[in-house]
């Protein structure tokens, strides 16, 4: 993704450039979800438009854990002047699913069903760059759980969240 | 807000634009939430950056309930191709913490404390708008609750929430 | 169940006494959930043995709406002189997951997979009854969702609350 | 406490006792939530009600954490013929609410304002002990968070949660 943010008499504006997101699905669509994220961290296949708009950066990929981060920006804020729960609520959500989908086999596919996050911190402009790591909690057939938390380079705690997703796994080619 | 969507050889891009939030905050300063709600809704202030970004829009304000409204795109489509949870979670807390607000007085803040949202159908592009309308549930001295639903334009329902805000009424001026 | 409190020298004690669990899931095993709960209902089933521990009453019985309630005691206090919160959860996990099973067909069993609850009020002896309408609020497939509210008999809100379940329709004989 | 069970005839009672609870908070009146937890688990103060109902047992207190733990049994059975949720609840609810409890000043109050768990396994009678520690997750001046999970003697787990807490500082007569 490009990025460019322009800032003039109060008035900014941000370009956000992302690429046809069934590309990456075609080009990812035989592999389990450990290696469809190493593909996206590797740069092999494009970030979801969603992670493009928000600025989630896929970090680090291992089996049941998985890393996103964001620099908090004004673009980010609520009317608070703080970033908006729902942005740090798309973060803990990446992070969470995807380490779930790291560890299902090639074609299965999941949902997020339940998603609650806390908020125990507001995340401003100087916080600087935060980061949720997702780790699955319990994987079984139909349903799985994770916990995420969100923290700074400093390991101070902003944020942390739960949920569930729901497992199909009926057309899984391959085996766990 | 002023968007562009560009779309060519598989690549797209949007640009946003929004004004330095510091303006709305002053510009509302002294006005109960409600009354700020209106202002932002008549278009007398600007929204803030992150519904700029987001593309939420803010639909009705009423006292204890108040409505946003986002049309479904590509740019906010996770690796599966639907809405990404993240920004129906910012749907639902914007209606959630806006209908808390615009029940406090003047010079009273609050925060999302937690945010839970379930999320039942899948919102992808040929949705198009869904609305979450958020309603105060119970209003104390320092916690507020309140519930949301996401419909589509035919009462369909994608996802419903719950959260809870820490309110902080020692510098607020009017009455309630 | 039958109850008696004895209290004597600041020690009480409460004998609870139940029905094996095993006679009324005999009985019930060929109806659906609506039935089923409309015999415990009637007394024609003997109540699960938590409901007589805990002093649940299964109050009223609709298609995706239930109702439990529960009068305060000292039995229930936790630490601060209040209702216990998991005693309360129970009594909205009781109202929804028996909102959700009053819509599935004979055959078919359900789990609860998460559950979230709001505590707004505290509930104290002098509260009296305190009751929780649970209504289904999304039945799909696998899964279902449903909400709460705890109130006393003016209408006073105590709690709130929504949860999931997993549902499994794989013996179902019926329709639905 | 002291608990027996009788069976005759597919008829079970239990007789549950507990102790005044007035007596509990009148001898712990001036003591921090650590040395008020502790002389709880050295029997120098009675559980609370609730804890003699269920048979939630305190099993350790460290500041910040908290176990209870609970024997399953029939008496705690839903019509699944599982333990109930609620009652799960009521364990890790005990677990976070005391984590927090253990880190407050003399004075200090607090109350659960919502709290959240995910049920990964069944709990059934011939799973024995189940115990939940409970972590305090963020400690702040008027919210505080914890996070418990739900383990048997194995470590398998059987659910997870996290809460919300309000802390009332205003009649803390000690430090932290």
């Amino acid at each position: 993704m490009t990025v460019t943010n322009v800032h003039t008499e109060g008035v900014r504006s941000r370009t956000v450039s992302w690429t046809d997101p069934a590309r990456a699905r075609f080009t990812l669509r035989d592999r389990d979800g450990f290696e469809q994220l190493r593909a996206v961290a590797r740069g092999e296949a494009a970030p979801p438009p969603a992670a493009a708009l928000l600025g989630l950066r896929l970090d680090s990929v291992r089996r049941g854990r998985v890393a996103f981060s964001i620099v908090a920006d004004e673009i980010h804020e609520n009317p608070m002047g703080t970033m908006h729960g729902g942005i740090i609520a798309a973060l803990v959500d990446s992070a969470m699913a995807c380490a779930v989908f790291s560890m299902l086999p090639a074609g299965a596919t999941f949902t997020t069903v339940e998603l609650k996050t806390n908020y125990v911190r507001p995340v401003v402009q100087t916080t600087g760059v935060v980061r949720a790591e997702g780790r699955v909690v319990h994987l079984g057939q139909q349903i799985a759980t994770a916990e995420a938390s969100v923290v700074d380079e400093h390991g101070v705690l902003y944020a942390h969240a739960s949920s569930t997703c729901l497992v199909d796994r009926r057309r899984a080619t391959g085996g766990t």
